[in-house]
């Protein structure tokens, strides 16, 4: 076995987020060197890296040359220049998880084609090249208004993503190509977080749940385990276990699925990366999910994914009418309730709806963190100074 | 209340060690700015300090020069410049734990007249200001042997305690101010970490219990929850938390006790910060002894301190025989085994006996973590290149 630890072994990783940034408590941990590579000279990952370097993600060279320098490559964000991914694995570099994936993932209509060829359960869809072509699909009644659109490339954080319900939603949407999606009537949104190694060691988190907020329709809560059937559950865990193996996906994957009214799973997309639905696991889990990615792309033994207690995760985005230096009011309210850990990214400019951080809240019993996650919901508000 | 969090508060640390290094896990989860002060250009907590100074702990310009640069300034370390702290004190500044309790916590002397007058439960003692004095103290049988000898300045890590059985024992003590303490034929070595606040809010974590080599006499496994009766442990808390009270106590202390073969409960002694005996609280606890501190030291409401599962310690230590570039052996095989995570601290250089590392054992069932242990400390090996 390689010597990762107080050692000269040297792990990359693209992106020097907020994700990078509770990767490197791990990192940390381990005593493992780390290089991270970041578009921000002020990225959440400067200070416990062992280098950082400052350069554009999608850039070939840049990339290229950062992942010469290092081992092992990883990354946290999905947005990295592929090409030089291949490059750097066809000189024998281990990249993880693998270019081949990153590059169908990157593209929603690629991504839906490699559901439909591994007969892996998704909604109906249909892919345009181009605005034109998606009207003509409709005005030919081979779409049904409503449907959902997504831009092939370049969707994030729910960006490049519309429900048409009318002509007048179409009217807006851009001339890219696109998929037209089934729209789903879904009973929940569950997502499992599924971790394989290089020697195809598996394992899979619980169900989490994502509960949404009544009339905003976003995601407010993120619970697990699930609040569903066992059998339902199950199906979900399977569903997610033979999409990270159809990736042959080395590293964390993070299933997002649909429950549908009379409880079909369906695969909505994934990340190949830690992700919002497994922030959870740091406090509730017996392996968090980014000392289990570091593990993964490693090729060390996968740690175990049950839980110690019940977890529930709110996220702390930026309130509206507040942009500039951040305050976080009533910290300390929501540190003072029991089972409460509040996450800070270190961004120092909140804007409305920016991701500035999240809290976890545990509990044995899932119903009593729900009522705490609430109170927290409540209590906590992200505001400039 | 001030505004910790992505702001421009500043926290000093004096040592930058293993304990200061944990604590920054919880300092970069909360984004709160670290000032931190060491001799070693490499130590552990280099990397995710926001500014890390070199220098000499003991020097009184070196940390009275630091302290002014921070808001408020703590340590991880005991042996510091107390006379800079009361410098610093006396200016206004926040220190905690206080300049007092570190003074007295430094001499062993101090530390037992404090429990004496403070009616806290402690083995009979007796001073001397020499080895004249204590040779004398044998020769008119005020003292009897055996007796434990402790040296009342500069004891670390069971350096400066020796346990005196016969006059060639006593040949080997070096000339300096010492105690004699009374032997205790203890039945358990138990500890308790207690917190508490500037605002004068407390809490206990639950008793700790050390189990012994059966031969080699070293401590070998730190147990959460103490296998110990009830009634005792309630005893062990009240006790723990009249300590912590009768300092006044800011931030973790670390409160060691003799659980006697009668079950009453000695002081043995205490460390004014976060300890190896709290170290399966990352773990095991709802809220870890690191993150614990720096809520207690900011005056912030202090988090919950019980467990979500028996936690267990081993200490990794450097082999005897090994002297070098260190190497972590069996690490996967460890690291295969059910609810364990080893934590290395980034020392480069392995000798017999140096402190690298720890393991924590996390299981529903403490026996099942005990097992566990065993494996952990049968199988992996601290050793060179």
């Amino acid at each position: 076995m390689t010597n990762f630890f107080s050692s000269d072994f040297k792990l990359g990783i693209l992106g020097g987020g907020q994700l990078g940034k509770m990767m490197l408590y791990d990192t940390r941990k381990y005593d493992i060197q780390t290089y991270v590579l970041d578009s921000d000279s002020d990225a959440p990952c400067k200070l416990a890296c062992n280098y950082f370097y400052q350069g554009n993600l999608m850039d070939y060279e840049t990339v290229y040359n950062f992942g010469k320098k290092v081992d092992v490559l990883t990354f946290e964000i999905e947005t990295v220049n592929v090409d030089a991914l291949l490059a750097l694995e066809e000189e024998g570099k281990k990249v993880y998880p693998s270019a081949k994936t990153l590059s169908i993932i990157q593209n929603k209509g690629r991504q839906k084609l490699f559901y439909r060829e591994h007969n892996i359960p998704t909604s109906e869809f249909t892919k345009f090249s181009n605005k034109a072509h998606l009207t003509e699909g409709i005005t030919n009644n081979n779409i049904k208004i409503p449907f959902v659109w997504k831009s092939t490339q370049g969707g994030y954080d729910g960006k490049g993503v519309s429900i048409i319900r009318s002509g007048a939603d179409l009217a807006k949407l851009p001339d890219t190509e696109c998929i037209a999606e089934e729209l789903i009537d879904f009973k929940n949104e569950l997502a499992v977080i599924v971790v394989r190694n290089p020697s195809g060691e598996i394992k899979t988190y619980p169900v989490v749940e994502m509960e949404f907020h009544p009339e905003a329709n976003q995601v407010e809560y993120v619970i697990c385990p699930a609040r569903i059937d066992a059998q339902v559950a199950e199906k979900a865990l399977a569903v997610a276990k033979k999409v990270s193996e159809a990736f042959e996906h080395v590293g964390i994957l993070a299933v997002e699925m649909f429950q549908t009214q009379d409880d079909k799973i369906l695969v909505n997309e994934v990340a190949p990366r830690p992700h919002n639905s497994g922030h959870y696991s740091i406090e509730a889990s017996y392996t968090n999910q980014f000392e289990q990615h570091i593990r993964a792309v490693l090729d060390l033994p996968l740690g175990a994914t049950e839980s110690k207690l019940g977890g529930i995760m709110v996220n702390l985005v930026g309130a509206e009418g507040y942009t500039g230096d951040v305050l976080y009011k009533n910290m300390d309210k929501i540190m003072s309730m029991k089972g409460v850990t509040p996450h800070i990214y270190g961004k120092k400019q909140t804007r409305p709806f920016r991701k500035m951080g999240h809290v976890t809240i545990v509990h044995e019993d899932i119903n009593e963190a729900r009522k705490i996650a609430e109170e927290v919901k409540n209590t906590i508000k992200v505001i400039s100074k």
